[in-house]
């Protein structure tokens, strides 16, 4: 006889069934009950590890701060416009694994108070974040701007990467968010952020990002 | 004894009500009952007016598309910075008007097909603005830009002016789509779209922008 699971691979396979649920469906979609019915246990079971929907929430945004936070840091050490675009990259991967929080972020904000501060705090650690790769640019002489063009910039990227796939969703919102669009809208946002930057590139990094930006198209 | 309302009048104001709701409490938290209740009319004449609270949305979504079309053409006449941040801020000053619609706009995207189409539509035409508004500026020599740079740059600015209020509303959920909120965010919206001109700008009308951003500021 197997021995019974334990409780944490329960809770786990909870939340990733949740997350896949979420992203799929949209989390004002997807009610507990549909959740315990996907993951065949029990209503009881599923409140057992979770109270409420708004745990399952809570745990999820947790899992994406941890996952940004990792990432993060990268920016600092950006130093030339193949690392600011694997850099984007990556940022576009984690917001795609969470890409529920982003398709209903004003009303899901509306309602827990939890995501409210760790939004808050994830969109300062972004901006920062891009803040730094500016800083990491200039430093490697890559980029020319003042101090004045850099905190304006920081915001624009941040405003422009937290909505990419809110953009892509309104734009066809049967398809957008489906597994196979990953790449093709990942490589759009990454080009458009990195796309800011333009004006501020030396010429030889300016031809070097258009470039990279056109081989991902074809490839595509 | 005073005539009886005309029908026109009360479907007038049903929407005037429905939309400062909308705007105040989002959509997914206002119900038809509500409706009906702040009207202080029975929901059967709301249902005579507008059998569905989707015939709601759908009126208003014309509504906004009809003021946004009054207003865009105005782009292809921009000469100078001080048009372009006119036509910023009367663009700002519709989108705040129909707020509630960019505040949940996935998830009524999701559920409502006649939006779908008109917002796609309505993206498509701002678009098409701000590449006009560059084209104005270039020509008139106060903007210098490739024609590589033109279309990367109009998206820029159309998704930032079309997400501008949901991040001000993720940095402050509590207040930031209150009424007496409306002045600084479409200031700062203004200035952040256009900020993406500065490096293409010639240096006069650079420091003319930066002087109007800063005199708003003061002034807020």
């Amino acid at each position: 006889m197997p021995p019974p699971k334990k409780p944490r691979r329960t809770a786990e396979r909870i939340l990733e069934v949740t997350l896949a649920l979420f992203n799929r469906f949209g989390e004002p979609n997807v009610s507990t009950t549909l959740i315990s019915a996907e993951l065949r246990i029990s209503p009881g079971n599923l409140y057992y590890h979770y109270p409420a929907k708004d745990e399952l929430i809570n745990a999820l945004v947790d899992r994406h701060e941890r996952a940004l936070g990792q990432i993060l840091p990268a920016a600092e050490e950006v130093r030339d416009v193949e690392d600011a675009w694997l850099f984007l990259h990556l940022l576009f991967e984690r917001t795609w694994e969470y890409r529920f929080l982003y398709r209903d972020l004003n009303d899901l904000l509306s309602k827990n108070r939890h995501l409210e501060t760790r939004m808050a705090a994830m969109l300062g650690a972004r901006e920062q974040a891009f803040a730094g790769l500016v800083g990491g640019l200039r430093r490697a002489d890559v980029l020319r701007a003042d101090d004045a063009d850099t905190a304006p910039l920081a915001t624009a990227m941040l405003v422009l990467a937290t909505y990419w796939l809110s953009y892509e969703y309104v734009r066809d919102p049967r398809r957008a968010l489906e597994p196979g669009r990953e790449a093709q809208a990942l490589q759009r946002g990454a080009w458009h952020v990195l796309g800011l930057l333009l004006p501020y590139l030396e010429p030889a990094s300016r031809g070097h990002l258009r470039g990279l930006a056109e081989a991902y198209r074809e490839a595509a």
